[in-house]
């Protein structure tokens, strides 16, 4: 585990603690079937980013409320996070997920996606308690946007067309858009300045595009036992990221060839993978998103640089930096 | 067509219109995809019952508001009941609706999930566009409900164990909640007193029952063609529904293992089917739902006798008649 993650975790350990006793006391479904099947995707090593990103923006925005209160609020990034997870992976024809059997491989396709509408509605049921209808616009909007951004996605599967703008506004919606909701959230909360709700809303939507980067980096670079899932994964199911995107473009006419044919042949061996990577590196596809990645860090940070000097600052701009430095 | 629908027609002409009107023009997608995939399922044929019954039910409380926010309001509850159905198609496996093929079967399981996702969003986008809490808070509760009325149906698929009290327990969360949300909305809208409100409520959860009950018996007693979809497909999925339920209940030993054998069996054929047929009206299943339904519709009825004579509340009480006498 890297020193920064490390830093962090003793930095939020008693935050985690009480944001995952809110998940289980939350989650209240009438049937155990769906309590396993959400526990499945709930419980099984989530680093609970999102709701964290909540009550981080809250507290640097000298939030003093009820925390118990607090903390259950935030589980509506999770369940909505977890929600969107059941129903990918299920879209994707994933086979892993941190390490373990995906849930509609173990419960089938109908209770998967039924168990992802409750988790939708139990995540916004929850907002309502806020009573804040900022908020629940907030959560109505990130749910209208992933979905958007997931059929995008599906739509241009395979499709090497794709731009970097459109890849840019994929990754916004499906991902990016949930962190700016939770940090964007946290200031509402705390019934914080313009300013301050704003600068936190660009902070979290700069994370959550880094954080996407660095993820479709790691299924280049990583490898499955770290990654908890199929490395490659994201190439077999077509779904083509910035370091395939980037080099693709600046690829001569006799590697777009190869390219194409390992991209498109969705079957390819680990000798055609390696082939594929060699090239990302050699026409900087993997370096490029890397910067581009970083310059969304360095982004999300400066957005939060006005604010005093405290734990919770620091906590944010490390959290910030470890969008890169992550294996998984 | 009956004498009753043509009646009701002739009476919702005007708001059917607002409504369709309404529906087109708050679906807003930014891809084309999603509006093709939605207006598959949204513009073939429904009835628009829960739109109506929300419009209804305001105007019986006096409501006079601004009627192009209201219309726009009453889609909500037609979003939400198309993305049930995008998910429910998906999961029972059903190829009809409305005598077209499902939406599933053209665009496939993962665009339709999204779809579904995406309509379940948009419906909750505009109830927070009421600024009403409450009714924000009916709406997530009726989307909890619907999810886990449904995987609770699904986990006793083909048991004969199912009681009846579950089988109205089931048909309450994933059907009935959805009309007593729309009429109890209206109310709300209309700022309507507490026992208007909570009559409108008790109708609405009756008729749900009752129009649930009557949709499992067309599956015994219409025709495909009528139907738009194929009969006998609830049992075909192993779906028990009360006919079912009561007559083996009610059956002596020899008849029950031939009903066990047609119902675990599930690709019975037509003279199977027939035979069945001939037990449910034989032990009088048929009978004893039919009974059950117009209880509940009489409940209903009964629950807004209080109203002053009205055209709307003649509407509300011909609209639970009608329940009963539909063919599809």
């Amino acid at each position: 585990m890297s020193d920064l993650k490390n830093k962090i975790l003793s930095m939020v350990r008693e935050d985690l603690t009480e944001i995952e006793h809110a998940l289980k006391q939350n989650l209240n479904p009438y049937l155990d079937l769906i309590s396993d099947v959400a526990s499945h995707i709930l419980f099984s090593g989530g680093k609970r980013l999102r709701p964290l990103l909540m009550i981080l923006s809250a507290r640097i925005c000298g939030y003093k409320g009820d925390m118990d209160k607090t903390y259950s609020t935030s589980t509506i990034f999770e369940y909505l996070h977890a929600a969107t997870l059941l129903h990918d992976d299920l879209v994707d024809g994933a086979t892993l997920r941190r390490g373990q059997p995906v849930a509609h491989s173990i419960w089938g396709n109908s209770i998967t996606v039924l168990t992802g509408d409750f988790l939708l509605a139990r995540s916004l049921s929850i907002s309502v308690k806020t009573g804040l209808i900022k908020v629940i616009q907030i959560m109505t909007k990130i749910t209208e946007d992933m979905s958007q951004g997931e059929i995008h996605q599906l739509t241009r599967m395979g499709n090497l067309d794709l731009t970097e703008d459109e890849y840019i506004e994929i990754i916004r919606r499906k991902t990016a858009v949930l962190m700016q909701g939770a940090c964007w959230t946290g200031a509402l909360i705390a019934d914080a300045s313009e300013k301050e709700e704003k600068a936190l809303a660009e902070y979290g939507v700069n994370l959550g595009i880094a954080f996407q980067m660095a993820d479709d980096l790691l299924d280049y670079t990583s490898d499955t036992s770290i990654l908890g899932k199929e490395v490659g994964a994201d190439l077999k199911e077509g779904k083509l990221t910035l370091p395939v995107i980037y080099s693709f473009k600046k690829a001569d006419s006799e590697d777009r060839i190869i390219m194409e044919k390992i991209i498109t042949d969705k079957i390819f061996s680990f000798n055609d993978f390696e082939l594929l990577i060699e090239l990302l590196k050699k026409y900087g596809g993997l370096e490029y998103t890397k910067r581009l990645a970083l310059k969304h860090v360095e982004k999300a940070k400066n957005f939060i640089l006005f604010f005093e000097p405290s734990a919770t600052k620091e906590l944010l701009l490390n959290i910030a930096d470890y969008a890169l430095v992550r294996e998984a």
